[in-house]
């Protein structure tokens, strides 16, 4: 994994060592990279760490560096009058917001900016247009696709210090926000007034809202409250030029003109960077159940979901699944105890209402129609914070077994949810023995699955099984290669195994009128091809 | 109202005597027509039947013809050729189509097409385009913004005969089908499959699914299920120059690329013309109640509604207001008794959800705490649809009731739910003694006021003292001037008072990218300073 970037690792340890032996750092590592810009970092087409299991011309592989600026000693000027104190060029501070959380992806950026208003945002970007800089905006930085970080040395432009509520409406339950607050203090703000996020995400103590908004995310709660297109009633951006869009509406109806915001809801900052949000929030649920049941068939987990969905109603909150693949493998790693007998399929259910009387009485009706009707074989059922949490964690805990069980190949997909499991079965029946694990899970209240394969190490090979015939699969059957993760620069260029050529056309087609010079996080989204 | 028209109708009255006369009608109507073209036709600034309340400059105004082709023998030839028996040009079956439904914008096409498939809509408009040739596309023509009818002579693109049911999984609740099909039918077609559509409205026995997505249509639903950008899943769309956009997704998640089909969600059809529709669609409620209450003041309805917003919770369908002005209205002109004794203001909830008897306590108990703490002062519950509907009636015939009390000036506006009722109390200070009534009622839950000011009769003087008073005031408090109808021909020029200036001019850089020659509904929608 490492040593891919060994060139410029060794150019940034000289810079430290000459910037701790006193000299002014920044000024002279601008001037060493502007003299070492060719032809390594100008030409030289960068990959992911893939290793040697990455084909050089993986679709994966980034493009060449496009023609943009590189920084310069008046541009930093500029920046640290712009924005005082936080135009960031210690690389040992850079370099967190130069990798992301995976550690899968790293740039080579240089600058850190780190506004606090729409304003500075403005000022920033109308500079770097002006000087054909490019910029990558960046939230949480918590990301799965590397879309989060620079791929050469685009300007890191960080929202993390935008983390102002700006106001809180009781009655209508609308919150508006700027866009680097952070999930989980959103969260904590609202349950404080009785009202929850219509988001949850494993991430919500780093994520932020702009970044949660940019990537669309799903998580935990779209089955119950929607997705953001629905729920995010305006958005503030700022263009790439500068120019700052209000549609930071805060009404649940507004049919005046047409719904730009929606157009960067999931855009993952390729048309703008999001500076504030306002959402609507879902009163608090008053009362929270989880079962966990067992079925011999997938067939059967679809008509319990059916079942499910007609006797528990308006309070069924999640309806996630695992197989007993996943079971064996948090039995063995993680030395979990499966709570019910041994079956082919677990089911994971969570109901949230208002009344805890009243959804007890649910769950009990729902639960003898599945057992009467055998639908379901074993069950067990959790009201108590502690056990859900431990019923909750046989769903949760799926990926940490994975990483025991060896390298893990990882796949997200949408798909008719008569259709998820199928693609399970056929790859365990493609793979054979080539694989070590096939396991499949995921939330088939929302159609997403997560498969995942495991092999005792990496194994190009079997990377050559599993891809394209996965995506290809996917395709078949009209499902998205990418259910929540977004393409970001790892999954770019298979956009067309989801999207149709004249969509992606049009997509490219809104890039250049919103960022003609292409300056807002370059390299991401859009398949090579486009550009 | 009649007589603006007076010369076309007179040739079309004339075309029409030939056509009986046993003359070839419409080779000899275009000749006619072409000879006939100018000046009248080709420079005349068309007005709405505003009568004589309508200054000449009035923003409602229709801007002059643009610079369109005419429909040619060539061009009918083809169109026949294209659309066998589907090519309407009986002046009698045109003239429906040319007028909207309030009978306030009459147009005065000729043609009438009726495709059945999408590739039919796809040769229409490419020929169109190459042709220049205008395009008014026409669902269930139940607009009230005048957006759904010609302005001049375009071309009228009916989806009515696109109304097949392409698939429905009962599992997902997910429903694909054309956009001609009739909102009713859809209906009707789910609840035997225990689903219903997540909109409903008025309309719905005319109103077409592609002319609601187009229009982004609110209605009774939205405050359970959210709007149609978190509804529609998929769109398939046909661009001006007649490239099929297949976004025709039928999944929940999906985060390829940008979400393209959200742009042409309320654009009114003049960003390309919408052929199917996919849509989640939730299951079927086993109970429903109705409740009718009464409170002193409009501050203790707001409490009422975070009151059940809260013990409601997840079964909290509807919650709709009128004052005691729509109340006299319904006495006076109905003979609609009160079913409670006399308040300022009058609320109806609605709940839905799988229990009665879980409801039916819930709606109980929020009750008691409501007469308890004194919020509301009297009220009365209904189980049994006949009083259900009795009960729905005092809500949904004030709109009937107005129309008795005289010439009535209707606004649909959105503001902060806090606000909603101050600007009927400054309205009916602002106006005094020149209005009859001045009334307020609409969607408390969604933000929703409709605004209605009658006279005896039509009164220039009057419309002068409400606009541009009532545009400025909801923009003082971020409103918008247009919360579920659009703005279409009447109130495009009124998008300022709810959109900025740089939203607009993207917008128009949207219609530009997507229809570069603004064939698609031309004179809708955009401003007349952005064409």
């Amino acid at each position: 994994m490492l040593g891919v970037f060994q060139t410029s690792q060794k150019l940034r340890t000289s810079l430290r060592l000459l910037s701790r032996a006193g000299l002014p750092p920044v000024d002279l590592q601008v001037q060493l990279l502007l003299r070492g810009r060719s032809p390594l970092s100008a030409t030289f087409s960068r990959k992911l760490h893939l290793g040697p299991d990455g084909p050089a011309s993986s679709p994966a592989a980034a493009p060449r560096r496009l023609p943009f600026s590189r920084v310069t000693v008046e541009d930093l000027t500029f920046f640290r009058k712009t924005l005082p104190g936080r135009a960031i060029t210690d690389p040992d501070l850079v370099q967190s917001s130069n990798e992301d959380w995976l550690k899968s992806v790293r740039g080579s950026s240089e600058v850190l900016l780190r506004p606090q208003t729409t304003q500075e945002v403005s000022q920033i970007l109308s500079y770097c247009h002006s000087r054909n800089l490019a910029v990558n905006p960046q939230g949480g930085n918590t990301g799965l696709v590397g879309g989060s970080v620079p791929v050469y040395d685009e300007i890191i432009l960080s929202t993390s210090l935008m983390n102002s509520i700006l106001s809180f409406d009781k009655i209508s339950g609308i919150l508006t926000c700027q866009a680097g607050c952070v999930l989980e203090n959103l969260s904590l703000y609202l349950e404080e007034r009785d009202y929850i996020m219509p988001l949850d995400l494993g991430a919500k103590g780093s994520c932020q809202i702009g970044g949660n908004v940019a990537t669309n995310a799903g998580g935990l709660r779209l089955l119950r409250y929607g997705s953001l297109h629905g729920t995010v009633l305006g958005l503030e951006v700022v263009l790439a030029d500068g120019q700052v869009l209000d549609c930071l509406s805060t009404l649940r109806k507004d049919n005046t003109g047409y719904d730009l915001k929606q157009l960067f809801i999931g855009s993952e900052g390729t048309l703008g960077v999001i500076t504030a949000v306002s959402i609507l929030c879902p009163r608090k649920p008053k009362s929270v159940n989880v079962v966990f049941l067992g079925c011999e068939t997938f067939d059967q987990l679809l008509k319990t979901f059916q079942l499910c969905k007609g006797m528990l109603g308006e309070i069924l909150s999640a309806f996630e699944f695992l197989d007993s693949e996943c079971m064996r493998l948090l039995n063995t790693h993680l030395k979990l105890a499966n709570p019910i007998s041994d079956c082919p399929f677990y089911i994971v259910i969570e109901t949230s209402g208002s009344d805890s009387d009243h959804d007890s009485q649910k769950l009990h009706n729902f639960l003898e129609e599945a057992m009467t009707s055998l639908l379901v074989t074993d069950g067990t059922v959790a009201t108590e914070e502690s056990k859900i949490k431990t019923l909750w964690s046989m769903r949760e805990r799926v990926t940490e077994a994975l990483t025991h069980d060896g390298f893990t190949y990882k796949y997200d997909i949408s798909l008719p949810v008569e259709r998820i499991y199928q693609l399970v079965t056929d790859m365990r029946q493609h793979l054979g023995k080539r694989a070590r694990s096939v396991v499949g899970y995921g939330h088939v209240g929302d159609g997403n699955l997560h498969l995942n394969v495991t092999s005792p190490a990496k194994d190009p090979a079997l990377l050559a099984s599993i891809e394209p015939f996965i995506y290809e699969w996917t395709a078949k059957f009209q499902g998205s290669i990418s259910a929540e993760h977004g393409l970001g620069l790892k999954k770019r260029n298979y956009i067309y195994y989801s999207k149709s050529r004249p969509a992606v056309a049009v997509m490219g087609k809104m890039k250049t009128l919103l960022d003609p010079k292409g300056i807002l996080n370059p390299y991401k989204t859009l398949p090579d091809d486009l550009k």
